[in-house]
Formats: structure tokens, sequence, C-alpha cells
């Protein structure tokens, strides 16, 4: 049993009444039907309560790629070889994979960090080095991350997103077998069979999904009956590099009143330990679509989150996250940049119209 | 009872096995795991099909917002006054409304067009001048339009989409009282009670809203008696110029090869008429968004469509399909812009993995 001595960042409170009315009617003096831009018009309040104030400007969007390997990559439950974390790495920094295209064609800042990748890298502008170690070890033979190491992951998360000039992070992951382990933590978090909340990942079906979800039952199993229940412990059993750096930039991104876009399901499993550490985080987050991956839209739902897209994807690496910073963007360009009814001379509705 | 004489161009067929094939197989050969980018993909291959091409570039965009007046909002049905699809006509053109700002912050390019606004507008680069009357007659005491207003109506629209130099076309409208409009046209067609079509349009509730769709059911029930059973009378008895010139637009643009981005309800209503007309339209229509405003999800529901967006939004003007043009625009750079499997060396899913 590992104790957390962590200390995590303490997060700020955007309940603020006044904001949130003098935002309110700015956003109903706006040449519109109000409320007719629907859930545009709850982004662009909740970036402006987050940034705490009413003519916050998003000029910079940022978005990590955190990659990472996974020991338990090793139990042969991927049909990807462990070695396309650090091709992808690559492809990634070189502007070829799908997270890399869509950053560019949305003016997104875009880096990618290699938190634990079993290889060594070659250096890149869009590279940042913080490995911790070449790949975590086996979850399901014992603890994924010492508690040194989880430590570590959360602590450059967190000094990620705290020295981040943008005014909107966005969130992705890579690393063959990270699925599994966000599986585990899931099921370790919520006290649910790992069978259930285990899928395909990049692609596992027949047989060898079959021998994913077995493991990461028994896995699971074994960690509840040992588990001290702090988030910590969890992440230290069952978590990856990427995942715990997730989290850590998660709360340290609220703590400097920056809002965040979670992708899809690995980064939402590190979103459910950063709303464990501290549930002021919920206000923080925007949950940008549901991922076709198994059990990702049961955990939206008990959660009570709607994110934002729904288009059946499932690749992770941060592209879910990018279409919807693009719809946040449009919510607060609608904000600063649309006519008023009294600027633009539009008539307002009739009053007492009944 | 109106005869159409119209005639409506031809539309492609967009099925053509080897071009669907070579379409999969590059999408399957970029660095992802197969179908991993969902909707997305189908986004992508739908495109290329429409253009033809299996190397198609999407490199402009283009909007048009179709706004007339419509002579039933002498019934005191809704809440703004006529003198607002002016107002907002302008208030477009000077880059104050909501689908203006999202335009300019989406690279897309943006027309008004003034099929028939009550009033006078002043000239503008932005506003295509096309009046047909100052506002459609009253559908609720007899025809929208007569059969030479509708046709005029049909070959602007058409028109416009065949001189279009766009790979991508948004549709948008603007009209107070056009959803009364085109909650008529869908129960016409639809066989439905207009009373079970009509929902709040710009804002309707309580008496007001009782009093619209009193009236629509009412009118409605008078045209289903006289209707000669022709997507063309339906459209006389009650659409609208915009309306009409809007089912024009999507049957020119497709005749071309250039898919279309349907908005919300309105712009569905002129899809219905479209489809009616020629259901080879369908491959060519990219349904944009789910609107708030009543019967359009059961509408949707029944054709089988699922939108690429859910955002609880109701305000029109083609804001929804400038974020959906956004989400195909990132489908086609991905699919033109991703590395390959080779070319990034990346090593592929091991065969027979189980």
């Amino acid at each position: 049993m590992q104790q957390s001595r962590f200390e995590f960042p303490s997060l700020p409170e955007i309940e603020n009444e006044p904001l949130k009315k003098e935002i309110r009617n700015h956003l109903d003096d706006l040449t519109k039907p109000k409320g007719s831009l629907g859930r545009l018009e709850e982004c662009a309040a909740r970036f402006m309560q987050c940034r705490g104030s009413s003519s916050a400007k998003l000029e910079r969007m940022s978005l990590i790629t955190f990659a990472g390997d996974h020991g338990i990559a090793g139990q042969g439950i991927t049909p990807f070889p462990q070695e396309v974390t650090a091709q992808m790495v690559l492809n990634m920094v070189k502007g070829g994979a799908a997270v890399s295209v869509m950053c560019v064609n949305a003016g997104i800042d875009y880096r990618v960090v290699d938190m634990g990748v079993a290889s060594e890298l070659p250096d890149h502008p869009l590279l940042i080095k913080r490995k911790i170690a070449a790949g975590t070890s086996d979850l399901s033979t014992g603890y994924a991350m010492t508690s040194e190491q989880c430590a570590a992951a959360l602590s450059i998360g967190i000094e990620l997103a705290e020295k981040s000039e943008a005014d909107l992070l966005g969130t992705g992951e890579m690393g063959i077998a990270n699925s599994a382990s966000a599986s585990a933590l899931y099921a370790l978090l919520l006290g649910l069979d790992g069978a259930e909340t285990t899928g395909a990942g990049t692609g596992a079906h027949g047989m060898l999904l079959e021998k994913k979800r077995e493991c990461i039952h028994r896995a699971v199993v074994h960690h509840q009956r040992e588990w001290d229940g702090t988030v910590f412990d969890a992440l230290c059993r069952c978590g990856g590099f990427e995942i715990a750096a997730l989290t850590g930039y998660m709360l340290g991104a609220a703590s400097r009143h920056i809002p965040v876009v979670v992708d899809g399901f690995i980064c939402s499993a590190a979103a459910l330990a950063a709303l464990w550490i501290n549930r002021k985080i919920a206000d923080f987050l925007f949950f940008s679509h549901v991922s076709s991956e198994r059990f990702h839209r049961a955990f939206l739902n008990q959660e009570g989150i709607i994110p934002l897209l729904d288009l059946d994807m499932r690749l992770g690496e941060g592209t879910g996250a990018v279409l919807a910073m693009q719809l946040i963007q449009q919510a607060v360009c609608c904000y600063h940049r649309m006519a008023t009814f009294s600027s633009a001379s539009v008539s307002r509705e009739k009053e007492g119209h009944v």
C-alpha cells in the first residue's frame, strides 16, 4: 500500500453571481433570440466564468498529447505492437497524425510530451522530453508505477499546465495498451468489474478482446482487495505516466483559471481521477465527445455529463478535443463579435406579446 | 390548383463501386486504427464520392443565407416584428450576426440573398438582390406564392448553386415567420397535423404559441384538401421565397456534384421538398444539426437521418451549417494530409492476432 503525500494545487471557485449575471445579460443583448445558440451559449458563459471575466478573450489554444508505454502491453492484449507508441509520437510531431493535422487546421498550438515511451526518441521542437521510465510496470501483476513515479507524472502535468500561456487547453494521449490501463482505473475507482469497463481499444476483437477483458478483470479483482481507497494509490496501481500527467495537467490548468477540453475514453479516466481529487475541477472541464469505446458512454451518463460531440470516434490522440475546441472558439467569437440589438438597430421581441 | 411545368435539374448518381473502394483503401491506409475517426471518415468518403474523385480537395467553402418575408406574419404569431428580417439582413452583411461571425472565423465565403424581404435594402457587396416580391402572401388564407413566383425562387436557387465555385456549400435562412411556413410545409408533405409540426420559432410561447399552432393547423387542413399532391404545389401553398430558393439551391448544387450542408428546421423543410423532387439528392446532403425547434428531431428520426451535431441550437441563419462545415473540413484535411502507415514507418496491426 502506498500513501499519498502528494500536494495537489488548490482550485478556485468559479461561482460568482454578479459575474454570471453580467455574462448572461451580455449574451441576451446579442442579436439573436435568447438562448438560441444553445450549448454554444453555455460554452461561452462557462469559459468567461473560468477566466473570471465577462470580457475574457480566447486568443490562444494549445493542446498537448501525453505519450507513454504500458507494461501490460506485454500480456499480448493489443493488436498493434508496442513500438507503435514511439512511431506515432514521431508521426505526430512531424504532422502526419490525425491530431496534428487537425491542430494545424484549427490554429491550435500543438506539442507531444514523452512521459515514458519505451524507446528513446530523437529531439524535435514539438517534442517535450519528460520520460519517467521506459514504460510502466505490468498492472496485471502488480503496481504500474511507484509512488515516486506517479508523483513525478502528476507534477509534470501540473507544471506544463501552469506555465501555459493559452486561454484554453486541450488534452490528448498516445500509448499502446493505455485503454487497458484506463479501463482498470475506471473499474477500481468506480467499484466495477474490469471486464465491464474494457473495450476494443485500438481494435482488439474476438479472442483478443476476450483475453484483454479477462486480464483486466483479474487485475482489478486483485487491486480492489489491496487498494487503500485514495486516488493516488489507484493511479499507482492502474494508471500510466501519461494518464497521471493528464490528471495533473487538468488540475494545474484549473488552478490557473484555464479551462480544459477533455478528449475521449482515456482522457476521461484521467478526468475521473481529477474529479475524485477535487470536485471543483468539474467547472473547468469541457468533455468533448462520446467515444465509441465501450464504457465511455456509460461513464459519462452516470456522471451526468453530456459531451459536445457524438461522432462515433475512438482514435484518441486529442482528436475529439480539437473538434470541441473549435466549437468553443466559435461560441466565444460570437460572444465578442456579434452586434447587440441597440448597436445594430434591430428591434427586440415585443413585450407581453400574449 | 397549380400545375408544375418546372424542370428540375437532373442529378448524378454517386454510386461507383471502384471509386468507393479506392476511397476506403486510402482511409484504411492512414495512420489510425481502421474506422477510428468514425463519422469523420464517412464525411470524407461521401465528400469524395459527391465530387467524383478520390483526391477531391476542399479548398473553398461558401454559405448563402436566403432571406424573405412571410405574409403569415400578419397573423401576429411571432414575438419579433416583421421589420427584423430586413434589420437582420443588414446585420448579417455588416458582420454582426452569429452566422457572419462564424463564417469569418471558419474561413467560409458568405453572402445573403434578398429573395423577398418586405422593405427595400441598400446595396452591399455581400448582399445579392433577387427580390421576387415584398414578402409572400398569407398562407393561412390562400397560396403563399403564385406558380410564377415559386418557379422564379427555385430558379434563383438553382442558378446561385450552379455558378458557385465552392467545393462545399452551406445553407442558411432568415425571415420572420418562416418557421410557420416550414411547419406548414412539413405537415402538408408528410400528411400531418400542422399543430404537431409547429413550435416556438424565434420564441413564441404560451398563448402566442397556441395561436401559431392553431393558425398552422387550420391552414394545413385547408391546403390538404386542395393540394394536387406535387411538391411544386406544396411550395406554392406553404413555402416561402427563401425556402423554395433553398430547395433549388440544393438541387442545383447536386447537379454540379457539389455537396450541401443543411442547416436546421427551415433548411430541412427545403431539403424535404428536394428529397420529394429527387431522392438522389440524399447523397449530396449533409444534415448539420438537430435543432431544438419542435418536430425537427422527429422529422430527422423518421427519415433515418443522424445529423452531425446536437447542440440545442435554434437560431437558424446557417449557424448549424457552419459548425458542420468545419467538421467536414477537418475530415477532408485528415484524408489528404495524414501520413500512411508506410510513409510514416508505423507498424500495422498484427495479422491473425487471435
